[in-house]
């Protein structure tokens, strides 16, 4: 397991800073998800679970292929990670345990993408497990930093595991997780959508919410697809940031209120 | 199993109209959820799940007393109801196997309200479970229903099950689920909050969207509790609505944009 704060966080702050800060931090979490024009169902599963000793954790699944096989093998995955999550196993095993129930199941026939962000509260951290070419984009005031160790799928091979990484929950920073939707939009004209530079863009204008940047990244790719996605997309954001003035707006109310949990999903049928 | 089309929704449109009106639906969640003051952990836990056939559940459970062994109790109803679904069993079964494994486990001494409250795509409904004295609310246009059947937690009675409700999914209607610290919000100072009067004066300003509707009755409930809530409250609220203006504003971005998932969680440290 990689600290990044030894790893490219140079001037991270020091444990009782840090300490101080993270009294006065909310996490956003935030998914926008698109399936291929025309398909019935996407192949992409996001799902998320309460960690029993405290703190969240998010798994996204991309299933070979599209359509209604595909959301079997990545409801079959992610149904695996949670689980085993909720009864408090940790990220790495759980992982590993949702590649063995796909190995053994497809043969090694199948194969699906595996990511697993979690805030965990004991530990006060971000762990990151990557089952996936793709990179997951960290970035901070500082820098934008790219996870892009060589990881394989789940499903093919035999041992596979993750590749894990853990950075402390400290403001301002975001951590971005995509389906291969994301990179891949813009194929079908041959000219693809620039993930680093549309990230750069973001971080230029600030860390505002976690929604802005989850909603700006599906609507590049989809603008890029024109109009048309080629591929499901799935983009997963966690951004730790200050409490917002807006809670304080809302105390008068009540004033506890600005500690509350909110969570809101909007499904289109 | 109830289908309240034939109970007190008399003008429910027929079944053609309906099919149309589902083309151009939107499904919205909110959650807003408040810890005891003072306490370290919330005893509700509220989890949500994809439907292996299409749709989602959504799972709240308040366990008995507060901190630390209420969460134990709540995360272990929770749990067994969540895996459950997501492997595709219907929500009645769920409810029960929730109630045996409590039962079980603590020998019927320890107790929890559970309900679950699905959005199946498959037969185009929603479906309400009630294992909690409290009741449910539906706000239509037409009417403020209330689901007030007697039904017991879960853990105490080795027969127990849950009363279930299921409804059309038609445009401008409302759900609204939560836990026992909203109805006793005030029990302090001996003034109850009346969350059927919040519900009529929220209907009477209309349906905007689920969050407004989540986040007044928990401030409500606050407020009554003078900004330091005497229990854990959680509300649900799941609203039907008609895809908004805001899609077609968003549509230049990308065709298919107003067609996108998205999910918002806000966890305050």
């Amino acid at each position: 397991m990689k600290f990044l704060q030894f790893l490219g966080f140079p001037q991270f702050p020091e444990f009782k800073e840090l300490r101080e800060l993270q009294e006065s931090m909310e996490i956003q979490i935030a998914v926008a998800k698109v399936g291929k024009y025309a398909a019935s169902e996407s192949g992409d599963t996001l799902e998320m679970i309460e960690r029993p000793r405290g703190g969240l954790s998010l798994v996204l699944v991309d299933g070979q292929r599209s359509g209604r096989g595909a959301k079997a093998v990545s409801n079959l995955v992610a149904r695996k990670a949670i689980s085993l999550l909720a009864e408090g196993v940790r990220d790495g095993a759980a992982a590993r345990a949702a590649h063995d129930a796909l190995f053994t199941q497809h043969n090694g026939k199948v194969q699906a993408t595996l990511n697993i962000v979690s805030i965990d509260l004991t530990s006060k951290t971000l762990v990151l497990s990557r089952n996936n070419p793709n990179p997951i984009f960290i970035a901070r005031k500082s820098a934008l930093t790219e996870l892009s160790e060589t990881s394989r799928p789940v499903g093919l091979y035999r041992h596979t595991r993750p590749v894990i990484a853990e950075l402390p929950l400290a403001p301002e920073t975001a951590v971005v997780v995509y389906t291969d939707g994301l990179p891949s939009a813009g194929v079908r004209r041959g000219k693809l959508l620039d993930v680093r530079a549309e990230l750069e863009r973001l971080r230029g204008g600030g860390l505002e919410s976690a929604q802005t940047w989850a909603d700006r990244l599906l609507a590049a790719a989809v603008a890029q697809d024109e109009g048309r996605p080629a591929d499901d997309i799935s983009v997963l954001v966690v951004a730790v940031l200050r409490r917002k003035a807006a809670d304080d707006r809302e105390r008068p109310l009540g004033q506890s209120l600005g500690d509350a949990r909110r969570m809101l999903v909007r499904m289109p049928l």
